[in-house]
């Protein structure tokens, strides 16, 4: 017999369920609809067999993105979905043993992570309320913390942070020589932002994420930024060609079209508040969360409901535990997208 | 100040220069000129918004391509190039203070994650006439061997393995507790595998890739071939999304047309044959290689050449060690290709 990693040997793993094409993808906080035809059918026109035979250069992709956020390509670093650059991160910042402070529930992936990579998992429930744990979480993290990690908002359920909180985390985790990994992935959809810590802090990465508003999840785009040294320490953590070519080449269009991003966060808070609305008149009980997602509490049985909804092709999210295993989540998209979608929840919950 | 693991921290690490595009690569062993134009016009065309939004599934092209190789979808894993499935194995697979036996000179980015993994990287010289030191590999693996890694055909230089060979390096690395990782990214070129060790041994994982023949470089598609339970045991490595939809779709259409697939090498071995020949009849010293690529030895001190074939658009690779100081490797590829590169390389040379 070989040699077998014994934390990844005894990791639990569930990957996502396949044959989602051609339903309608409630379940995944992807755009549902994506992004507009003519935009793909301008940027695709430059996949060319010399393109794809090429090895993948990320600068370019990485100076629009500088651009865009305001800082310069030695703050960035590009990585295979923002899963890459959470694995890279606990990688080249913790060590086995080591704890990882989070919210919870939280994105699952901090926990599996931690489970691969022989890392302590350290989860501070959130509030009641839905609020963020922020005085749990300062009391969390002591010197056995390697990295603490929140998601801003976060998901799948929850607040944002004041940038105030922000600051008060990234300075107890300096304290105790930790790093603070602000995952940002649905920053757009609550348009407040942490992206500034990383000039005032050392210790502090956010990430970003191509697969939410931008529409991008097939092709895997996540950007950590940070300080400079931060990044080095990170950059070597990866392999040669770490984000594919297509990917690079989608990221850097966007961001050449600012009109276009406007008008994708316009029509998702449009959707939004439509289905929040459409929804709360029809009497259910809904919290839009920051995300480009909602909760709803059905009246029918949930895993009855979510059978009717997968017969008629709507995929949508539910939870096993406590706070949350009444509830629906439902990724929220354009008005069209959401009319679609309540559509079928109103007929589902009827059969 | 933070966590850094140190073995990241001290790892040297030089990423592959940018600016390529545009110019004629014969460097990195891409295919100079790529696919067939109408084949990737109709690929393209599948890459819609809603196939862009959409998570990647991997099953439909894992099933074709499980059918290409005689398998089933249970001995695959597909990775985001296969750089990552050897860091992926080496994760898995090897321990910490662990030996990976390799060849040397070999694949650069076997030496950098023994590095960046705090693995013992024990390197075998490859025979002085560039046949494969079995011999002394055989010799290398020992307890303490984690992982023998081999590249099969070698690259940057070298021979490929007998199957009476690879047979009883999975032997030695089977009584030993280690695994045979097989790197078959230039086997097509040769037209020998080892593959079917993996039905013969318990131990044994080959990886293929879609950046050499297949053309695909810039969407980093690779794939390990095992038996089931050291698959089951990879996948646990690797992260929710690891290959983008992008990579998948174009691996699969490949797949999809074996014609193609017959033609790419038909072009290879042409041009690789015609290159060989034109550069000899110049009274040049070459050694064709088993992968798209070949050795020449130059008239011109190699760095004014190279410097000299830059200024004219023409990338190619030399080496600093003493078995290859003198020559320059060149990727091969259609005739046509090699026609423009015979070109330049003769002007260069005179220049």
């Amino acid at each position: 017999m070989y040699y077998v990693n014994p934390y990844i040997r005894d990791c639990v793993r569930v990957f996502p369920e396949q044959g989602r094409y051609g339903q309608m993808r409630y379940d995944m906080n992807e755009n549902p609809e994506g992004l507009p035809e003519e935009f793909v059918d301008s940027v695709r026109k430059e996949i060319t067999p010399e393109f794809l035979s090429t090895y993948p250069e990320p600068d370019p992709f990485l100076e629009k993105y500088a651009a865009f956020v305001g800082m310069k390509k030695e703050n960035l670093c590009a990585t295979n979905g923002s899963d890459m650059a959470i694995r890279f991160i606990m990688e080249t910042f913790s060590r086995e043993g080591g704890e990882i402070v989070t919210v919870a529930p939280s994105f699952e992936m901090y926990w599996v992570n931690c489970s691969m990579l022989g890392r302590r998992h350290v989860p501070v429930q959130l509030n009641g309320d839905f609020t963020v744990p922020v005085e749990k979480l300062l009391e969390a993290v002591t010197e056995k913390a390697d990295i603490v990690a929140i998601l801003n908002p976060n998901n799948p359920v929850g607040k944002g942070y004041s940038l105030e909180d922000g600051r008060r985390l990234a300075k107890k985790a300096r304290e105790c020589g930790a790093i603070l990994l602000v995952d940002e992935a649905y920053h757009y959809f609550q348009k407040e932002s942490l992206l500034s810590l990383t000039g005032e802090f050392d210790n502090v990465v956010v990430l970003r994420t191509f697969s939410k508003l931008f529409s991008l999840a097939s092709l895997r785009l996540g950007v950590a930024v940070s300080n400079p040294e931060l990044i080095t320490y990170l950059k070597k953590s990866t392999p040669s060609f770490e984000v594919n070519a297509v990917a690079l080449l989608f990221g850097e269009r966007i961001l050449e079209h600012p009109d276009m991003i406007e008008e994708l966060i316009r029509k998702a808070a449009e959707g939004k508040a439509y289905a929040v609305e459409a929804l709360r008149e029809k009497g259910y009980e809904v919290f839009p969360e920051a995300g480009n997602f909602i909760f709803v509490r059905p009246r029918k049985e949930i895993s009855c409901l979510k059978e009717e909804l997968h017969r008629r092709g709507v995929l949508v999210k539910s939870y096993g535990n406590d706070l949350l295993k009444d509830y629906l989540r439902i990724s929220t998209g354009s008005r069209q997208a959401m009319e679609r979608y309540i559509e079928e929840f109103l007929k589902a919950e009827e059969a």
